[in-house]
């Protein structure tokens, strides 16, 4: 018997939403088995089954078990993943279902947010030597006592990413709602180009600006163990977007995306002692409180002083201010300023590394249009501005004309 | 750390069948563990689950693989499991659950309708000894090969009593919406009366006559290792029903039970040659297209031959007469007879064992009646007569005034 090819096909919760999806994604397995691949699936739950668990649960606790909740979302993957073998027998072809405690999924132990440590493929490769299609629960493993542990959010793009690596395939289809990644969010800019390929760390960035196709744990797997992940739609049969290394990409663009984040608020902690330490203090106590900072710009002033301007989620804002007011008894910054109405504007590519200019460009763009730049940061691969948030899709879209359209 | 007495309680579908409901379950629990008990729960699924679960697959198959149906209705007692851990820990009561596959109940394997083999108690017995409630998912186990397999019709009474074997108690209770077994179907007689004791032996009869509140299975199962199941309501806090040995009954009514079984159909083969293997070969044949055959009834006539009359359901009805017209031309019935409106009516009691003229007092209060009988059929603990339909309530009501209501 000769080796078949090993495929890693991961569906998404929009993609099995229903009867009618299941069955499509059933008819797509089938096209590429009969092309010669052994395909192993790892499906979602089905479209909200996971919120409507959350919101059952919230009928008990406001604060339930982090065990129990994931002794009861696992249940989700587990009814996909046994309807879509029963789709697949009926139109003639062998599969079968495993939870993720039945191949082994081995993860850290951490309830809700677990990470993989290990898969056992003995039953994998002896179902797919069967001639089976081989479908998992994503999103789910076990701990070293057998109980059921969670992945945290887009954990079942990190299944399938893990189930290639163990089984030593690069080919990772990551099937979702949208064909690709495009260079802009299509509800702004109207017609955004696909990208045939991104970078890992491009892919990455564009998550932490909230544009993501895929979620970063994933990627950062993906990247570490080089997977190339096709992030296409499984309501097309077009290509979508290939994620993988800078080295192997055709073509670097200089910036393969614009995004504009919004419902984001700036806070400025003015002229505090430029010290050490203190602003580690500060966003440590950001940090324990669950508040998430995106972006962080320091400027040194006078007298040794230095200001401190960071974003949060609007929603966070109020709670980040109570924390910088009380632990400014000890820092004593002269004022606590916010702006609770921002955009961050960001481009992003790899071919920025290797390219002058960007930034003065981007500058020049806004400026061009009177849109005031309140901060500015930038990484190897993109530059991010915040702006007043009235001006955030004209932000995006004249950056998306000069840098994408010409 | 003194021993604590261990009891095990089934809650069943409507008992959990929201949230409300399983919220009363955890009380109930916390009460009796507050009163000292180390308390094992099994629980199904809730309400409809198992159901809406059977529908939703049936949109892909006529005939789903018994592996993958197993592997999809096992989730519906995971969801129930782990909501009343979570709804436990919010009263205050320390509570962990388990499925069927992390306690290793194992089973034969047979999907669908597996027996249990073995229990592993080393995880119950530690839960236990921390102090937790443990919770099991009833209905399901694993194979030899970590498949899921579920236990048939009323397999989590099955799951309790099994886990009562292993944990070594004699508390088993079953929580069901009824407060326990009645002398009649309350939707027939006005007032019948709740037993206090039954014995196995009546209950298997009354689970044969349709009218058993728990499954066969488990009660052949608690009466191979005499575990008392009390079967009681867990809307209330009155007292059920004790199924138990006959030995250890404290009164033993003649007859504990009037039931009347409707939707059945009566055929007769009419003159076969009396010679061994002529009624084997046609109830095997009714077995193998999965035929109930409820009672049977074989009379010698004239000539060596014989008459062979049966019910079966009366959806059955015409695939059995089929059957019987197809076997005929081996058999050389003079006629296959049929009438497919007839009723069961029969008297249950162990008390009848050591109690003469029972049959003869039935046979005249229905003859009182001009209620015609057209089979009788007996066992050491029932008598059943096949009547016309439309004198079923009639039956039983004169049957449970004269045996009961004295």
């Amino acid at each position: 018997m000769s080796e078949e090819r090993i495929i890693v096909q991961k569906y998404g919760g929009t993609s099995v939403k229903d009867p009618e999806r299941i069955k499509a994604v059933a008819q797509r397995i089938k096209a590429y088995r009969e092309s010669g691949y052994s395909v192993v699936v790892v499906l979602s739950a089905m479209g909200k089954t996971t919120d409507e668990l959350i919101d059952l649960a919230s009928e008990f606790s406001e604060n339930p078990s982090k065990r129990e909740m994931d002794m009861l979302l696992s249940t989700g993957e587990q009814v996909s993943v046994a309807l879509l073998a029963i789709a697949l027998h009926e139109i003639g072809v062998d599969a079968v279902s495993y939870t993720g405690s039945q191949v082994r999924v081995r993860t850290d132990g951490n309830f809700s947010n677990g990470r993989i440590t290990n898969i056992s493929t003995g039953r994998i490769h002896k179902s797919l030597s069967e001639g089976k299609v081989v479908i998992i629960t994503g999103f789910q493993g076990i701990d070293d006592d057998e109980n059921i542990v969670t992945l945290g959010r887009g954990g079942s793009d990190t299944s399938a990413v893990a189930l290639a690596v163990v089984l030593k395939t690069r080919d990772c289809e990551i099937y979702t709602d949208v064909d690709g990644v495009y260079t802009a969010d299509p509800r702004v800019i109207a017609s955004p180009k696909k990208l045939k390929e991104i970078s890992y760390d491009e892919m990455l960035e564009l998550a932490r600006l909230g544009a993501g196709v895929l979620h970063s744990r994933s990627v950062e797997f993906a990247k570490k163990f080089s997977i190339k992940l096709h992030v296409r739609s499984s309501f097309s049969d077009e290509e979508g977007t290939s994620v993988m290394p800078t080295e192997e990409m055709m073509e670097k663009f200089v910036i393969s995306g614009i995004t504009s984040k919004q419902d984001e608020s700036k806070i400025t902690v003015r002229d505090i002692p430029d010290k050490p330490g203190i602003a580690a203090r500060l966003f440590n106590e950001l940090g324990k409180q669950k508040i998430y900072v995106n972006m962080i710009v320091q400027s040194t002033g006078h007298d040794n002083r230095a200001s401190i301007s960071f974003t949060v989620k609007k929603d966070d804002l109020k709670k980040s201010i109570d924390i910088c007011n009380t632990m400014n008894r000890e820092f004593g910054a002269t004022a606590i300023e916010f702006k609770e109405d921002i955009a961050i504007v960001s481009a992003v590519g790899v071919g920025m590394l290797s390219s002058y200019g960007v930034a003065g460009k981007m500058f020049s763009i806004l400026s061009e249009q009177n849109i005031n730049i309140e901060m500015i940061s930038t990484s190897e691969i993109g530059i991010s501005c915040v702006v007043d948030a009235i001006y955030a899709e004209l932000a995006a879209k004249v950056l998306h004309k000069a840098f994408i359209e010409v």
